[in-house]
């Protein structure tokens, strides 16, 4: 990248708000030079997001930005890691200033509020794209992975999903909600949602296994079953509901969305029966609570449900369906 | 990114040929987990490539893969890294799986060739693009950067740079070549370029500076002046030529070829007169000469060329706009 108009554009993120210790050289050298505190993991992620395909172009900047950096950050509380640097390598197909001005204010505002720094990346010119890499840290010996789940651990879940689902129905004019104070929650569940990061960092020391809800709780609880080599059981009555959802969602598109509606960024995780009491004083007094929802078991295949205490069965296949949109 | 079509995609790279020591987790979870061994500094570079900016859309995709690689690792031989892990971005508008084998074939092989392992990334639909983030290490301290050259210093270079050059414009037409072993390695320098690894090793405890040249030796051996504060002089009689090079290019194209020509990949360095002697012996045995092509110096400003003893002037714009086909 050599081109005048992109070198204008790096000018945007080359703003240092925080400098960390352990940043020798941000950007601007050959490559970024980081110095990894001793007895700490690395955890790392990537994820890309394509307009179009993971966001409407016409998305407001800021939003982007937001939900770009969460969604990477959502996977570093999954396995409980302390967040550090940001590479952000940003595809453009022009130099609209307002835009730039907006998305790098917003990614700053951000980067600032978690302590990270941003410390390399790429301008290219092409259709609207960006890969974001996040770095961590995480004690060694204590990152939560997806295979440790126990027959008889219990299944839990953070916040409420669903939420984002029907924000998402709101934006797209498929779900009519007039309460003006329910509607806004509900958008900014889907549009700003909140990476766990605390709740995987208290975590870290008492659950067996976590992972994050991206694509819905059917989906991502199926993968810590599949690594971990156990069935499950979900009490449907004990989802949690915000109370704008209940108050809003029709109960089947409620359980629907809660269960495989995608995007939510909370954790579920699983927890010996020995650490329930230590989990009850680590998540006190984070706020947002956590809800048992079922457990962890070596007589059945797979994910099971029951509601009013008896075996329910879902149609599957059009979960997953559904959760592709 | 749930969808199926996608997921057979991800097979593709789901090949695990080194299972490096420092790799806690791999691919598969949220995050890779990565152990940085003791007093080493990580080394992180990024680079997207975008289809119809950074390569043709028909390029084979074995060479695509292979460059791709070779780019980010030139960063790392930049400042004297050993490459460590990779991860990869891949958006691709379809899932043809005779590309897929090609690319990943190719990718693996070089990977297995650094002794690397590809930790993670994302596979997702869209214009054919790639983020490549790669991970190494130096010893703390003695990584190279672009900021340490002092005057008196000696500026080098590694192997032949313009030969990328005279094989792109074979590639496109507009050298013409009849013999048949020149063209061939003329072509091969553009569409396989070596990192300098081994040079960028052998020269973190010598060389005052460093840099790769991505761009051309003007623009980045610039890079060097302005981050170190000092001015050049370079001799245009001593820049370094393949034999295939000087028989095919005419003069002056040549000069403008090796100085801004750029894809070199070659690195541009300074040694202090009191390390040329131990330069010569750390650099013998590795095959690839290096070139001593001009000095640093106090009394000028920016790069200046001499030719037959004399100044010459190069018009360094029309240089520069070259640099950037």
């Amino acid at each position: 990248m050599a081109c005048g108009e992109f070198s204008l554009i790096a000018r945007y993120f080359d703003r240092v708000r925080h400098s960390r210790r352990d940043v020798e050289t941000g950007i601007g050298d050959d490559c970024a030079l980081l110095n990894v505190p001793e007895k700490q993991t690395l955890a790392i992620s990537v994820d890309t997001l394509v307009a179009g395909n993971h966001f409407l172009p016409d998305i407001d900047p800021a939003d982007l930005a937001y939900k770009a950096l969460a969604v990477n950050l959502s996977d570093l509380a999954a396995v409980g890691a302390d967040p550090a640097w940001m590479t952000l390598a940003l595809t453009l197909p022009d130099a609209d200033e307002g835009w730039l001005q907006a998305f790098s204010d917003s990614l700053f505002e951000q980067l600032s509020y978690y302590d990270m720094q941003l410390i390399g990346g790429d301008t290219t010119r092409g259709p609207l794209s960006m890969t974001i890499g996040i770095h961590g840290y995480v004690p060694v010996g204590r990152a939560m992975k997806r295979d440790g789940a126990k027959p008889g651990d219990w299944i839990y879940v953070t916040g409420t999903p669903g939420d984002s689902a029907a924000g998402l129905a709101i934006l797209q004019q498929r779900l009519a909600v007039k309460d003006r104070e329910d509607a806004a929650y509900l958008r900014q569940r889907h549009l700003r949602p909140t990476p766990r990061l605390l709740h995987g960092q208290a975590l870290r020391n008492l659950a067996s296994s976590a992972i994050d809800i991206s694509d819905g709780l059917i989906s991502d609880l199926g993968h810590i079953l599949h690594a971990s080599g156990c069935g499950a059981r979900v009490d449907l009555d004990l989802l949690p509901y915000s109370d704008a959802f209940r108050r809003h969602v029709e109960k089947e598109q409620g359980v629907r969305w809660a269960l495989s509606g995608g995007e939510d960024y909370e954790l579920c995780f699983t927890v010996p029966e020995l650490n329930r009491g230590a989990l009850d004083v680590a998540i006190g007094h984070l706020g947002v609570p956590v809800t048992c929802i079922g457990q962890m078991s070596a007589d059945v295949d797979g994910l099971h449900f029951t509601r009013d205490g008896k075996p329910v069965t879902l149609d599957m296949k059009g979960y997953d369906h559904f959760a592709a949109h």
